[in-house]
């Protein structure tokens, strides 16, 4: 039986797998993503990643990757992954891996593969168009037409970006009024802070604390909102108003299908969160009589490893 | 030498092109879209048209229609066209062409065909990826992706629908924020009456009735911007702002080549407002700095009927 392996490469975190003929997960590990350094460390923490998925399992006769920053796919090279250490230039991604793993290695969009996952394997298999929204630190959008993914020139599906109020909130990109500047839990954290700062009573940060962490973890909000607090129900409201305008004005454009909400908050949040984010997108769809499907990523956090091993087919 | 018809169906106009195996038009006509009646007698208007753009030229083999409302292409029906006479119910209008002119009738969504004219013919000729922006009554969307169109389940590329401020102004169709409750020339006329009823002074009006037009045109805002009306000017800059906004998202989620702006406001106003709807979609595109070439609809008026005919070539 021949194995093929994903990896994931996040901002936090480095996800991998090793999965059969199937794409059935035999082997997974998950390791922090170095949070000094260079690429190159960033690399040798993905490969013994890789390494630890596949113990006990056999090798892999291929290995894909989904990547944040832009992606050169044919060339492999990955630019301006600026959540990662010292990537502000290009890097060789795949090469490096190549030479450390001794397999051929693809590279994709990390948004791209893990909405392919979904699409393939996961909540969407019975669709053939597919809008993935990945609500976490930003909020990324993958797009699936005629059962392929479109692209764009490389840049497309960049739903935190759609502007839901003009002039509005400054988003972390810098622009005004983008989906994210709302509902990204980055943009959500600044808010919390600023709110806190200025007296507002939250446990948010005491829960953060308490689990030695250093930023608003998605299951930081999820705690905070089962223990009922205030400015965490409040600012996750003001999220979903946002997410309901944005990703209802992307579906006005696409038209697709279906909707599948993953990410970090969306997995977090669960399926009452995916019902809100339905309702909230209701008043803002054209066809209103026909939403699109609304779904919670079947694939969990290993959705985005699971379409790297997708995207390592091509290689095999 | 064999000729095909086209015919865009209109709110206020019905215009017809004979073209020929070139699409180079042969002939046209334009005559006003009945205000009384029913289905049958935007039928019998159609079939009129069609007959005089081809006096003189030959019959056409095939017509084709653009149409607004809800399209069934494979029946040739045409439900719920609000803005015609009579026309809330269903209306077999391909087969009632057909009877009157003697020749095969294909219909499709009027946007779609002019966002296809511009591609095959006119300014998005050496495109793969295209956003047709028609700036009229309403605010409409064609897409082409991967050179092909790209129609979602029926109703893709609303973008006047696209939410530009949550909450925000009453569109038309009844929703809040919506792009085309800013941009669309009829919630401009609503919002210009409601400023005069209030006091504000504005040329508009006064040149609606010495043109003895029911409406304020394309031209009659055009006319007063000359002027340097104060309020014209407010409300299209208001406009602008909000297809700057809404026109960026669509090209946020999409990312094509071109965005093409036609439409009777687009048209009438020209290069310099294309140029000012660049201007106001750079703050806002994620990929800025490679933003989508951006060019006024080379077809003008006859882009519909010219698309029409380019979707009679499948009947041919």
């Amino acid at each position: 039986m021949s194995l093929c392996g994903g990896i994931d490469l996040g901002g936090t975190k480095i996800q991998a797998v090793v999965v059969d003929e199937d794409f059935q997960v035999l082997g997974e590990a998950r390791v922090p993503t170095p949070t000094r350094g260079g690429p190159q460390d960033v690399a040798d923490a993905m490969a013994d990643a890789l390494r630890q998925a596949a113990a006990g399992h056999g090798d892999p006769i291929a290995v894909g990757v989904g990547s944040p920053g832009v992606i050169d796919e044919a060339a492999g090279v990955v630019s301006s992954a600026r959540n990662l250490p010292g990537w502000v230039g290009s890097f060789p991604l795949a090469g490096a891996l190549q030479h450390a793993l001794r397999v051929p290695v693809a590279i994709g969009n990390d948004v791209n593969v893990a909405t392919d996952a979904e699409f393939e394997l996961g909540a969407a298999r019975e669709f053939t168009s597919l809008l993935g929204v990945f609500w976490g630190t930003g909020v990324g959008g993958g797009i699936i037409l005629d059962s392929k993914p479109w692209a764009g020139r490389g840049a497309s599906g960049e739903i935190g970006h759609v502007v839901v109020e003009m002039g509005g909130a400054r988003c972390p990109c810098g622009r005004r009024g983008c989906m994210e500047a709302y509902a990204g839990r980055g943009a959500m954290e600044i808010r919390a802070r600023k709110l806190a700062d200025e007296g507002r009573k939250t446990v948010l940060f005491e829960i953060m604390e308490e689990r030695g962490r250093p930023r608003l973890t998605s299951g930081i909000w999820k705690r905070a909102l089962d223990r009922d607090d205030d400015l965490a129900h409040e600012l996750v409201d003001r999220a979903l108003r946002a997410l309901g305008a944005g990703v209802a004005s992307a579906v006005n454009v696409l038209d697709v299908d279906a909707v599948v909400i993953g990410g970090g908050l969306g997995l977090k949040l669960g399926e009452p969160y995916a019902e809100r984010i339905r309702v909230a997108m209701k008043p803002h769809l054209f066809a209103s009589e026909r939403p699109p499907a609304i779904r919670l990523a079947a694939l969990g956090d290993l959705g985005g490893a699971i379409g790297a091993a997708l995207l390592s087919r091509r290689l095999t």
